[in-house]
């Protein structure tokens, strides 16, 4: 099969089963991860109290952890449901925003990425910083192309044993041995807050319908570019592109995914 | 008067008196509620620490209780603030958002629909839940169609003496003898978050100006349910839905309201 | 220079320098705050936990401290946060959302105007409460037209030691000396919840850039005030308006700033 082709079986099985993605994210992300999630075709429910976590994974088909406005009780939530997660063998996605921004971020990113996540998606500073390595980020965003982070990426995927998604111009997502490159997208998201968030929402939704995780994460990330490259056609600006690459991923038809640039390394 | 003419006579009443309405409801909804509430006419506020709920409640016109993204600081914020309101005889609206996902979310709701609210707005698996009949939902999404859990909406208003609205397809508004059916709306909008929220956060709004809390209920269901229609003929997909709906409860006038359509039983 | 080259001059330094924006707010706000500060050029950041607050303002080039959605946890990372900012002679902004509503709030907003902010920013009723005069506003909501607090706004900062602006149909800015005015904007901005948010930490953007803080505070109040202006033209309400402002802080340029209205006193 042509990649479009995988592409779209992966996005027609999401539409078909609507997988229930249960998100522990941040505060700034939960509405635009929300709408994706939907707009895609799955089921978000966000659900953080540590009353309910475990049992609302036990219903779910994923989990996704995102820290960006951690705090101790969060953290609590998200260890606890990622190790049920893991428990039940589904498949959790951990992505570690601002990572490298301070000490206590650092830890807690690192930390969770020992709970042995199926998918880390971050930005290349994050990356670099949950490997020990590279100088911080500012902030939330990346002060390093994701080029920088590839080869480390592939080291931290054998060192933890999980897949690894670098993202930035160039999407690097690997397994440790095999490497898939997505150069979709467009400068203009880099505009638009959560993006870098629904992105690994998407992984996790898109993990619930297709067993190889190296390939739900590449499909989810080719999806979401593609959906960015054709919102920004029509954009005048980051506050239209928010909006129109939701319509896009509600659209999305196979022909636009002859679009998709993977490569194999 | 036409049902035209009694919704154009509340929706008027909300545009110039505009209303304080006090939310407590999830970290998702909160942009759009407080969107959907401005661009209708009132003005919403989101409170919710313990330390000044119950003050807060004192200055507003009505209160919403949603339990989407619950945590027992929350519930005890609105239990005190719901309290509050039956006490100064103000209208309070609960959310009882995934009633039916997890036993602790369960409780909650069933805890909460006890403190004697005006209006319970759910969906048909969170009312069939909140009634201890039926299985879960998906998460927070209806696994079933608002036609079943219309003769349980019935039994519960009795019970415990309010209204029951369960949205869907068609909307079921009854106060236990007396059923408003409501059947505006679009598919559409079962892709966009927390529309479901908005449409509580509307029914505190109306009831802080009409009297009965069944019309009041209809009328918010009719309303956001036509501007949805109208909204999205123009809307390629949920990400245009979500804002255009906003321009359309900002404008929505005496004519489009013809468009209304409502059963009584 | 003319306002225009002033303000052409700030903003594209903002571009240009993309400073990192820490910023403690509410919940309703974090979206549109997030991408506003992204729209215009800055690196937004929220991050509230007390194990971090301090070492994140250590990075950033601004500190933005919203009340809006208040609790004893949050107020404690305010503090810490806003005393490590002054200790790092590091431009901080207060926006004191809904002083006056609840004695809480009033009391948390007077608290954390002593610990010396750069900016405050807030609409009528707010700053009145502040100083302890006036009655409470309707919520968040002002019920005072801004010339009513121009002259306790002057006052106000002479007391304290910092810059005051209050915001409305005509937004004043002052040390306490000088006084500027900026009569941009658009009424259906009102209609749109959190965009007195986005003003505060626009604010806290132009800060980073900027020495002076009256002329920091007037640029970023007339650049908002003229994208809604701008947006205003092409929404049919206040669900476009919302994101079209967006675009146009995106892309406003130097001939959109002879638009710009300011006046001194």
């Amino acid at each position: 099969m042509s990649d479009a082709s995988e592409i779209w079986a992966t996005l027609t099985a999401v539409r078909r089963e609507a997988p229930l993605v249960h998100s522990i994210t941040n505060y700034v992300a939960m509405d635009v991860t929300a709408n994706g999630l939907l707009a895609v075709g799955a089921s978000p429910a966000m659900v953080h109290a540590v009353e309910e976590v475990e049992d609302f994974v036990s219903i779910s088909s994923a989990l996704v952890v995102n820290i960006g406005t951690l705090s101790p009780a969060w953290v609590d939530a998200m260890t606890r449901a990622a190790d049920r997660a893991r428990s039940l063998a589904k498949p959790w996605v951990l992505d570690p925003v601002g990572a490298g921004a301070t000490p206590y971020r650092t830890g807690v990113a690192r930390e969770l990425a020992r709970h042995r996540p199926t998918v880390i998606r971050g930005n290349a500073s994050e990356i670099l910083a949950l490997a020990g390595e590279g100088r911080a980020g500012k902030g939330v965003d990346s002060t390093h192309a994701s080029d920088e982070a590839r080869e480390v990426a592939r080291e931290l995927a054998r060192e933890l044993g999980c897949v690894v998604a670098v993202t930035g111009a160039v999407d690097y997502v690997t397994d440790g041995g095999e490497t898939v490159g997505v150069a979709n997208g467009h400068p203009m998201m880099s505009r638009v807050t959560a993006l870098g968030c629904t992105a690994s929402a998407l992984v996790g939704a898109f993990l619930a319908v297709r067993e190889n995780p190296v390939t739900a994460a590449a499909h989810a990330l080719a999806v979401l570019g593609l959906c960015g490259e054709n919102a920004a056609r029509e954009s005048p600006g980051p506050g239209t592109l928010r909006w129109r690459i939701l319509d896009e991923l509600y659209r999305l038809d196979e022909a636009a995914l002859h679009g998709a640039r993977l490569t194999f390394s």
